[in-house]
């Protein structure tokens, strides 16, 4: 691979892109703009955003990642979470469909894709790994959550506001009188269709005689037909005289393109808003990516993805546009729809233009009850009771810090439970760490295996102790290597020789080393020599150098057989 | 043990204690008497206090310590790094020599003493793991370094103020020409007074005729020599009238019982720097607690000893004092004194207590020049030169971290440089796991031992790949086990069996186990099954009611060479 396939992927697959490749390429960005749009619109006002603003986060961006992005399959664009997150992210600094709220959202935008192309150049990609599976499922059941209760106001056609639950729910409590019974039943019904049409589409396409393959990529187009014919009620019965709302006026023409406004200040306040919402959007990206690459046996580099997603989110800052990242379910659509390169991106982004400048009209009646139950019947989907159950099954622990950030994400925001499911992942990871498993093991008989003497029938000598540490060594549990050591010996009194077996040891830092130290020093002082087994080659590579391997009193061995043998030989 | 021995250790060693332990406990507190005083003005100074809250604090945190520490010889009271953090903390939110300032500094030492009880009682003592031996070190070294500079301005008898190194070293350079000139002599003429004592007292002394361990002894009370030279010397020349700044005047008589101010804001401002300065405290003191228990084959609990600090910071806050910990000088002295028991606290306290009572006049006339010598001697030797090399040389990652703490705690000061000490610690830990080393492995001829084909000449098996993971498998990179193992397996194109050789992997939390079953899932559907080898215990056991283990499409083998040989066996 050269230089510029490194950094620009789209340089490799565009080589060898045929006049065939272009044809399913086209007819999937069809299908992908059909499912787009009324995507696009929702978001939009989901993040307290004019719906334009969706349709602009729908252009440059698709170009950017085709561009730089490493994945074949990844449909780029605004969705529901980073969306959320986006709107409670502005909301602290400017009021909601106000000049200043969109400038905060473009900053934003500029800001996280910046933070994710430094990301990407400085290979950091593996922070991403902070957020465990179960933060990230609290997490997003949490968001699925109060995104679809956000939306309940929407459908009644009241107002509401509020950063967490009970906020939230109060504000609707409060204004619950107000409700539009027309929007209403505008949104219910919407609900209602789009929950059938998605059970029950595909197998009426199917019955009209379509093939399974066929049925499945249009029923897709669903809530489109769901869009349109609410809209024609709604246009045809003048229903926005009587207070429902609809989308109104989207401006038509090219996305506007300017530089973000540059406050320093702003931008600071902002960061923190703008990591999480990088790195959320970025995991959840790279989840799709690599399921995809998977099935096609192809790969993706996840700094090069850091790389296109921070092209695609700075693009989308320069064209007017709010934070952008790899959505799901678009990326099914594509993928089924036959898409072969991220050219598909490319066309699905001309022909949102071709909307944006011809099409707009057609949106004004569009009732955003309708929107709302579009982003209800999306997100609830995302509310993962069976993956929680199975976490819980297996690990509490696991389980305790899937419970955390979905609690404080719903009644603190998304911010405070990212970080307190983190940090508890990682105080647990640390406490595990800082507890290892030390087993004391002795020769399965008729092998040269080793096993730990409280589990299996075993050899062993009076005066051989042999002990397994199931931990790398390093500052969380060298203080506790220490203890264990001295507390063993003292346990058995009539050693001669400790036989550290290093299996699981894949690391010792400069703090173990210097409590490997001490305990050698310790045991030579009552007479007792220490040896090594079956060190690791990264680890040997590393000890050679050190004082440790200079005042080891025993030897090391290359397996624990031949430790044990020679030691018990020597005893007679 | 019971329940009152566990929680008081007190109680287990005042059954057996003898009236010969009493002798050389008393003995003992004698000699440490002698070197906490000065020792306890002098760090009262360091932290902006009046010199007689010094002495407050090596009362009842004594006794205090005696009953619930679990240590037998460490000697508590102030000491100069927490001193220095002490008094940092209370600048922000006061001026040194007022009520207020005083006030601040007791509740700092309240907010530590609950901090470090509640630690104890939950049993969260591993947290201080989290402060790595680079770390540690660094941070020494570079206070060290903040406390001697601190001292100039009393050796130079100028006014000198200042945060970190640069402040510092500006404001002393503005006020040079007000040096004092006597002051001057006398600071740096105990200086080298100290250092030629340190050095030579203790073979002058047997030249003199005493034994060596007299003369160790004998030798630590160098530093009180000094101090009363100096003392008589400015009280008969009157030296305090022409500029040479003395103690003065110590109120005399008990320390003032009297329960914190309890500001709940306050508290809430002073809870981080508690926080640290109980953790650095808590640290400092375990490490000599371990050393010394591991002299005498005792041992030590590091929750209990949370509980001994905790109550010792308490008790020291309810008597008008400030944070205290183990120091390390001081129990040496006690150790080598032949202290038995922790009586020898008791007895120091009281030793203490009566010095307060009728003693406090000896004072008036010690120069503040003298006192900041003994620190200065003190503390340059934490400067840990030797300790910085040895971890560079092994590891250049611990040697980053143990930089930049050093860097950061000169520059900004001692909060921001444990704070990104340990970010970068784990930082550095985390990049370590999610980059595990991954290891195909053979067996070496002639032997059940299996190890890399790229360092050791074994057998293998075209159609068994045998993969060696030396890392535990949890969030931190249970993606990168995905990616390894499909680029492994397209490697090796006639592979039909793959086993994960488990040795080294000490637990599989919730992400892995999506991950294993995703990449058991991937295989068999390319037609490769998935073995496990060498599961240890304790995975296995949460692994049994686990869906990995229902879906797995190969076997578990007890060893490795089983599953080679049975593997190898089947396909003819």
């Amino acid at each position: 691979m050269n230089r510029l396939n490194r950094y620009i992927p789209a340089t490799a697959w565009l080589k060898e892109y045929t006049r065939g490749d272009m044809q399913t390429d086209m007819m999937a960005s069809i299908i992908v703009t059909i499912m787009l749009i009324p995507q696009s619109l929702a978001y939009a006002m989901l993040a307290g955003l004019p719906p334009a603003v969706g349709l602009y986060a729908s252009i440059l961006p698709l170009i950017a990642y085709a561009l730089f992005g490493s994945s074949r399959t990844l449909a780029v664009g605004p969705v529901a979470v980073v969306s959320m997150m986006t709107g409670t992210a502005a909301l602290q600094f400017a009021a909601p469909n106000t000049a200043e709220y969109l400038s905060v959202v473009i900053l934003l935008a500029a800001v996280s894709g910046l933070f994710l192309l430094l990301l990407g150049l400085f290979k950091l990609g593996f922070l991403a790994n902070l957020l465990s599976h179960p933060v990230i499922s609290g997490f997003i059941s949490a968001s699925a959550i109060l995104i679809a209760l956000g939306q309940v106001k929407h459908i009644l056609g009241v107002k509401a506001s509020g950063h967490n639950l009970i906020e939230m729910l109060e504000s609707m409590w409060h204004n619950l009188a107000d409700t539009n019974l027309t929007t209403l039943v505008i949104g219910v019904g919407a609900i209602i269709s789009l929950h059938l049409l998605r059970k029950y589409f595909k197998g009426i396409l199917m019955a009209l005689g379509l093939s399974s393959h066929q049925a499945q990529l249009a029923s897709k187009a669903g809530p489109v037909l769901v869009v349109v014919i609410s809209t024609l009620i709604v246009a045809m019965m003048k229903l926005d005289q009587t207070g429902v709302k609809v989308v109104g006026e989207v401006p038509s023409g090219f996305p506007p393109l300017a530089l973000p406004n540059m406050d320093f200040n702003l931008i600071m306040d902002l960061l923190p808003a703008a990591i999480l919402i990088s790195i959320v959007g970025f995991v959840e990206s790279v989840s799709v990516a690599q399921s995809f690459a998977a099935k096609r046996r192809q790969s993706i580099d996840p700094n090069q993805e850091l790389v296109g997603l921070g092209a695609a989110n700075l693009s989308s800052a320069f064209s007017g546009g709010f934070p952008v990242t790899g959505g799901f379910s678009r990326s099914v659509v594509s993928f089924d729809a036959g898409a072969k390169t991220p050219m598909t991106g490319v066309f699905t982004a001309l022909l949102i233009l071709l909307t944006l400048s011809f099409l707009t009209g057609a949106f004004y009646y569009l009732p955003k009850a309708v929107l709302a139950a579009t982003i209800v019947v999306a997100v609830v989907q995302l509310i993962d009771v069976k993956g929680f159950l199975e976490v819980w099954r297996y690990s509490k622990q696991d389980a305790s810090a899937l419970i955390a950030t979905f609690t404080v994400v719903l009644l603190a925001g998304v911010e405070a439970g990212i970080i307190t499911g983190v940090s508890l992942s990682l105080l647990l990871f640390l406490w595990h760490a800082s507890h290892p498993h030390i087993a004391v093991v002795g020769r399965v008989a008729g092998t040269e295996h080793f096993r730990n003497v409280e589990r299996f029938q075993v050899e062993t000598n009076k005066e051989v102790l042999t002990v397994r540490i199931d931990e790398s060594l390093f500052f969380a549990n060298a203080r506790v290597l220490e203890d264990k050591i001295t507390q063993l010996v003292a346990q058995n009194k009539e050693v001669k020789d400790v036989v550290l077996m290093c299996t699981a040891v894949n690391m010792i830092d400069a703090s173990a080393l210097e409590s490997l130290e001490m305990i050698c020093e310790r045991l030579h002082s009552t007479g007792i020599h220490l040896h090594l087994s079956e060190v690791k080659g990264p680890v040997m590579d590393r000890l050679k150098g050190s004082t440790l391997i200079s005042h080891l009193s025993g030897n090391i061995y290359l397996t624990q057989n031949q430790a044990f043998e020679d030691l018990c030989r020597s005893k007679g």
